[in-house]
């Protein structure tokens, strides 16, 4: 076993900070079985990426990915980039030998996910995607539930992930909402994570059925871009991926389920949320109260039945023991220092992380199918 | 005006007795302009109606409906039987000039429903069907923000009825589980409820996209049937309706829907919920707390945003004012008692009632366009 | 046993409402061994006893008590009248050989108490003193729960009743705000429920140390006693009761108690909340949300442990099942049926009906210790 | 202004890893006009703090606070040691002419909270007390929205903190539950915190009357001390403090509260809560929710009152935009890194720091009030 981990980091804004936030604490609570180095921060706006390096907790910079993955000092490459730009860089990291972790959605098709995959394999590094939900407590605390049987047969899922940040429209428009650059809208930035979490939770989708919709097609073109902020005589620019993606979907157990994307749920922050109901119980999740697992058990006395609100911050719940007594509740970050916990430990020991770029190949296929039935108004079959 | 209204009333099971109720108790405690009289009580199992009668505050009873609706003192007959009974029940007693209120869904399809509406139209009778849930205040006063524009535009409608009686797959094949008595399942029973909601909140839908699931494929037949309560050689009938019906949808005005209902949520009983997103603030609503309504305004200060809960049991609230002081809150039972107010409020007045048999003529198109686009795969257009 | 029992009401405001509903209400749905009979309603004020007689479902009127107690078609005398006139009228219906049922509190002083529990006890009748929140079907459950041990060893009890009715100072001075008509303000109406759910849940009151304040010490004359709506120049008169009554106390069974009652609780408005912690488990309830019943169980397993919200709804729990199914959600008024129900079933087998006056006794001595310890700034001992 | 501050750290138990944490994370997040150096990390248990010092990451360590103090590279000196040892190091501290920033309770009586202050008063140094739920976003809100006007005048104030760690009768007598190591139990670790909340957002405390209980009398020793596990022949000692505290207030400005802090509250593990009333609104928190502000607002149209959650996750919210977007909540551990934040700042600046040992001073007045009041049985006035 290696006694350091040099991490090499491409992409300094939202998840860039939010990763170097994990690197940095998660040996000072757990106990890994190696060092954490954060090595290198990587991004192309070098005035960016200068402020980034020391406030983040960084060794060293650089401005181009093609120069980070080739550096001898680094064993595992990061990859909190713009979706379009993955695939590129994760190719590029597995063919230099690094380990790559990657932030989802995987890729912009699962075609390129699927050439990510064989990158990787090929290169034998350890691989892994970012799907930090999945670490919270309570959802972690679902899992198992799920897994000792408490549930019985699961009948449905019913996810939602509501956000309210574009609902104003005079939003501008940013680089998230043009397609060429993003991909799509909501449904690869929130339907990605439900997805994952049904997959992770339920089992495979085998058919959906799904619609988009924009609901403000053009949008004020960025102060940079020749945008003025007054109303009058603004420039005006084209709106051209989805704010909502609604999907219906079978999953490969028989179980039935509903998902939904929005950046236009006035009032909803962060509104991750799924519901589970099985045979003998039913789960019940949302982010907002990341800390809560709702779990509602048929097996208790007739009388006595009810959804119990489960404050996962006990020692005897996953992930939370290192950090504080029950009741001192975590937070939104706390999440991604579970998900590099275990890809440290995995890298440590060598063995497969999870979830694995196979999942984000399935993640995609996902998507795609979604947004394919979007298009012809039939279900179709999640080919992965 | 008259001075009296003379009620005859068909059906003496769940809805007969909660429709009882709300006769017995409307004019003690609103202002009637007329009296309401409980005449008749008609079912064709006589020895049930024989014990509902007195029990349920009627003065006389009947087996036949057909006699009902002869009798010259009948002014309005209502009809809380099986779904595929009401088209001959309701066209029977507006032949025979009588104002007819029918349970939902109005029939087992929209010819039917077109029918129904014909036929009291033809003879200038007062129609109305019974959608209960519009009259709890908390959903009430949900259309009253809506109509001051405090919503803005409206983006998203979502509701789901959960149910989890049917969950024991040893619960036996009931009439409500078989087709040719039923209809459908989950989808004529809870959806015919929020399809009703989102058209009195939203506004019409134009189209659809669904699916429906029969989790439970063959049931116990029941012991009059047959069938045994023991586990070994019972014998087992077919389930012919849908356990849950799920479905996307567009509104005219441009807005997007999501629709569930089932019987297999575990751990929900009554669970009639939806939320309305719009461009200017939120509303939520879940039956089990019907005393509630949620909502969010983004007019309120950046920094005071939040979802209040509103107790709608204030003087200012509908309907609440006649009951009790704020905070003593009210149940399942009284959305009927102002149903049947507004019922008998525009008979009294000889004034169309709400919501009409047009309305549910309308309703009917929406689920039928479900049950066929559960059958096609496809989108369908909802044509009334 | 008789086949009959003829009831007799005093006092047709708040409370004769929701008793007469309770009345016509209780054998609809509850199978009785006897008939209810409503034969007078009785008020001194002539005017309102002559509209509501109808209205309420009362065969006669009377405007003198005496004339009713004396009446020989009436078995049971129910008190509804401010409270400082229990005691007469008790007494007087006791003395003529009726049973009596009584809304709290009792009386105005314990002594009075007592003379009508033996005024009750020597003429050998039913007494009942009406108790409403005992009988939520979430409260009953309550009680079962820690009669079957659930809760082990009780530690605390921790209630509040709060309201918010009085807050605006120009609020006029009613006759609730005046200690000769209503003995005390927030503490007699609202800790003599709490008080009574204390004993019926944990047990007997030893000691307590309590405070009562008075926060808007005038306000304006109704209008009927010369007092003005405007501001300029109104008559002003002198609060004599309590806004607010809070104490603290110790059970003989070694747990600890809080309480608080207040009309000036902003936003809350009938917000009847206790929690009780045991060794084992815990229970929390608030009227606001009466269907539900928090219950905490540590014997659950350590990662599965959380407060559930007990729908109070099934036919398993206490009261419901005579009502709706499961999830259909009952309110205010439903109490009082229960609690008449338990009245008329006493009488009817001729045995001791519960909360007796004797209970009225006990809540009286802990309305009064407190009283007095507000009075003297020290710890009072109860003494029933 | 300095270029740095260096801190100095005494106990490296679960505050000292709390506080630590927020050394390390302030720069982070935060804008600073000065780096924070972790220079020294001290206690008197070498094996402890040779472990700590590394994994929390401190320079160099010290077991000897009198050598801490003394080293010139110091600049602040941060005490998170047993209550009965502030006095002693935060006088030692500020005699050496360094800041000084205490954990609460300040000290274990108000004489010794008094030499204190006058130690710091007199060396002309910074100094503060750790009372980190004032910096909970949601809590820092109330305060502004209370400083706004929003809730008029105050009237209520209505505090529980409940835990059930010891509740288990076999939990061994730790040092906490020994009144010469600890001064108190509940007590002065529990209304520490609500007697610091109730000052900052309703005023000063005038009188208090209150009650402690110690529920379980005699627990087995640590098997450090004698104590055995099993059951049988175990050696019992003493508990010498109070398992819970309680007791009922009056402040400066007329408003009524009370207090409760106990760790027999089966299920409620942080339950740090309040509730304030006051004409024109209400606030109500609970930590275990700990970024939701309840707000109800009287001044909203009558129809549209209720308690709004706002998620004090908004850019606008005192100390979060820092963090992450709206909706991605944070946690427990914050509260200390925002304290740590106006710690550092008033440092910098040369600035009073609040809340500073005066209001620590008042604290304990208050704590000492009660206690003297649990002892005679009478209302004590508080004398700071």
């Amino acid at each position: 076993m290696p006694k350091t981990i040099n991490v090499g980091l491409v992409g300094c804004r939202f998840m860039g900070k939010a990763h170097s936030n994990a690197y940095r604490q998660v040996g000072r609570f757990f106990d890994l079985p190696v060092q954490v180095v954060m090595k290198a921060l990587c991004d192309i706006d070098e005035p960016a990426v200068k402020a980034a390096v020391g406030k983040l907790g960084w060794e060293s910079y650089e401005t181009d990915w093609r120069k980070l993955v080739r550096r001898p000092d680094i064993d595992v490459v990061d990859i909190c980039t713009p979706n379009f730009t993955h695939a590129t860089i994760a190719i590029g990291a597995a063919k230099a030998g690094k380990h790559v972790y990657c932030e989802k959605p995987l890729a912009t098709s699962v075609a390129e996910a699927k050439r990510m995959l064989k990158a990787v394999q090929d290169a034998g590094v350890v691989h892994m995607i970012s799907q930090n939900y999945r670490t919270a407590p309570a959802v972690a605390l679902a899992k198992q539930l799920i897994e000792k049987g408490l549930l019985g047969k699961i009948y449905h899922w019913r996810a939602v992930y509501l956000q309210d940040w574009i609902v104003d429209p005079n939003f501008p428009l940013v680089w998230r909402l043009r397609k060429e650059l993003a991909g799509s809208g909501a449904h690869g930035d929130l339907n990605a994570h439900i997805i994952d979490l049904a997959r992770f939770l339920v089992g495979e989708i085998s058919e959906v059925c799904g619609m988009m919709e924009t609901f403000i097609k053009k949008r004020p073109l960025p102060e940079a871009e020749g945008g003025l902020t007054g109303k009058a005589g603004q420039k005006m620019g084209e709106v051209t991926v989805d704010d909502c993606a609604l999907f219906l979907a079978r999953f490969d157990n028989g179980a039935v389920g509903t998902f939904e994307s929005t950046r236009f749920a006035t009032g909803r922050k962060n509104y991750n949320s799924f519901e589970i109901n099985g045979s003998d119980g039913s789960l019940a999740f949302n982010f907002e109260r990341m800390n809560e697992l709702e779990f509602y058990s048929a097996r208790d006395p007739a009388d006595q039945q009810g959804f119990r609100t489960i404050l996962a911050t006990d020692a005897s719940h996953p992930y939370f023991g290192v950090w504080w007594p029950g009741g001192h509740i975590i937070g939104y970050e706390h999440t991604f220092t579970h998900t590099v916990y275990n890809l440290i430990s995995a890298i440590a020991k060598n063995k497969p992380a999870s979830p694995s770029f196979a999942e984000g190949v399935r993640n995609q296929a996902v998507l795609e199918a979604v947004e394919k039935s979007a298009r012809t108004g039939k279900w179709v079959k999640v080919q992965a």
